[in-house]
């Protein structure tokens, strides 16, 4: 299969080297300078499990996928969720007609902005539960397991996503086809909506907030409001079973320490957040339908704002 | 006239020394130990405009006063919010039938607790626009002038109100009688309830927050909540001339990179903040009247959570 790799982080890069592997014609694409020179130049460096092996695949700029560019048979994207849209004009190209398209982007929305480029029926959405790190530019730790949980947004395309799910499995990618992948889209971004934001806002890693009498109150407003717009397109998330998983993550036994990703993104790297469509996409989708929603607004404009006064790019 | 301060902080010695000077029997409480031992053996040591003077005064701690004293003919309450309840506890033995009470302090609410120890005819609410800053324990300096605004909130309390306004006249503090004090308050209340809460979570000073393109959303959504709330209570807040009021301290050239008091408390002081007075208020108030306030509960569970996470104190 010609499979390209519309944004070739650290999670891009593992799909792209187990595919690569499988035996796939795999082309990576992504626009960081230093890591597609590094690619470019050495190959991509991985650490697999404590093994360390090296894997020449092409890589390109977004910029350079000239116009006359033959179709892919999948483009898998895995670009930052604000980068969506200017990755899929760029590689309007590789875009044929029969060219399915798997998105795993974490957050909501990404449907529609696939929609404007990709037919339905070659839309398939899906989450991931496998992890990847960087290590340096063209230097990737792929360390653990995961699955990969798709489905097909239009009936027309069950075959494309059962295809593709094959085409994981035969790459160790663990692919299952989802009866309800909505649901699980919507979950991922609820977990997402509760710690993200706030321990951004607090500085706080997950076992500090989970300490406070707060926690509970501000995770369960947050959670509802996810449930109420969910409900609103036709997904009913359970906020009880959610809540339980978040609240067993304050464990500083477990990954309590840690800082959500979102923390890692705007206070460490100092780097723009996908608020917008995590706790931002349900304020906007709950103006929408008339739906309140102000913990997510007033989240999503607290977020904003520290983004413009620590000059996050 | 008999006075007492009770909190004798920046604010409450600045009254002290001024109305000492006017030739009333002034005794001060406070329960800040160092400054209290420095007063108890140097005097207040106080530079007014630039002239540095030591005013001999009495100073007890609260747990000092006798049950046998004799009641004072009025009590200025200058603690914070949340000290305001030990306070008027302790100094029960002051309270008389005819001793006045006179709250200065920031944020709403402050007449329920003080009515629970003093009959509502000798209660009477103000704000002031004086300032007064510390130095050191005994050491404070009181630059610029400011006013008093004071209004009884009994009718029979008219009287006692006019009487502080003339002796707050004779010792220079500019006592104002209002017509409609209950307003200024909550106009006070309302103007700290912008910028305090959201600089401090933000950690960001005036004019960093005015930059952003989140700021008037923010601060909207907030003076709405404080004017729904208050018109419960009959007082009509003019919500456009609030945001001018506040859209006017952005200027970096005026107040603009200060931090607002409630910041300097929690983030450079690691004290605990009035935010259950302020903003915490409304949402309380704002539940029991059936009257939505989510953007004033999140930043009080926000503000909460903060100060959990720095064992503010």
């Amino acid at each position: 299969m010609r499979i390209v790799i519309a944004g070739a982080g650290a999670m891009g890069s593992r799909f792209g080297v187990m595919l690569h592997h499988a035996g796939n014609d795999v082309v990576l694409i992504d626009k960081w300078r230093e890591h597609v020179e590094a690619i470019k130049k050495n190959g991509l460096s991985a650490n697999i499990n404590g093994q360390r092996s090296t894997t020449r695949m092409p890589i390109f700029y977004p910029d350079e996928i000239a116009s006359n560019s033959t179709p892919a048979d999948l483009i898998i994207v895995f670009t930052k969720a604000m980068q969506l849209e200017d990755m899929l004009q760029s590689i309007k190209p590789l875009l044929g007609s029969e060219t399915m398209v798997l998105c795993l982007l974490n957050g909501l929305g990404h449907e529609d902005t696939l929609a404007r480029y990709v037919p339905k029926k070659n839309i398939v959405l899906g989450i991931t539960m496998w992890t990847a790190g960087l290590e340096g530019p063209g230097k990737v730790k792929l360390f653990g397991t995961g699955e990969v949980e798709l489905q097909n947004i239009d009936a027309e395309g069950e075959k494309h996503a059962k295809k593709i799910v094959a085409e994981l499995r035969n790459a160790g990618l663990n692919g299952v086809y989802s009866s309800n992948v909505k649901y699980s889209v919507w979950r991922k971004a609820c977990v997402n909506g509760t710690l993200n934001s706030t321990c951004t806002i607090l500085n706080a890693n997950i076992s500090e907030l989970g300490a406070t009498t707060e926690a509970i109150p501000i995770l369960k407003a947050i959670i509802s409001e996810f449930a109420a717009v969910a409900a609103k397109e036709h997904v009913i998330l359970d906020q009880k079973e959610i809540l339980q998983h978040v609240v067993e993550t304050f464990d500083p036994n477990g990954i309590g320490l840690h800082y959500p990703s979102m923390h890692q993104d705007l206070i460490k790297n100092n780097r723009l957040t996908e608020i917008d469509y995590i706790n931002g996409a349900v304020a906007r989708k709950g103006a929408a339908y008339g739906v309140p929603t102000p913990y997510c607004a007033l989240l999503t404009e607290l977020i904003h704002a520290k983004e413009q006064i620590l000059k996050a790019k």
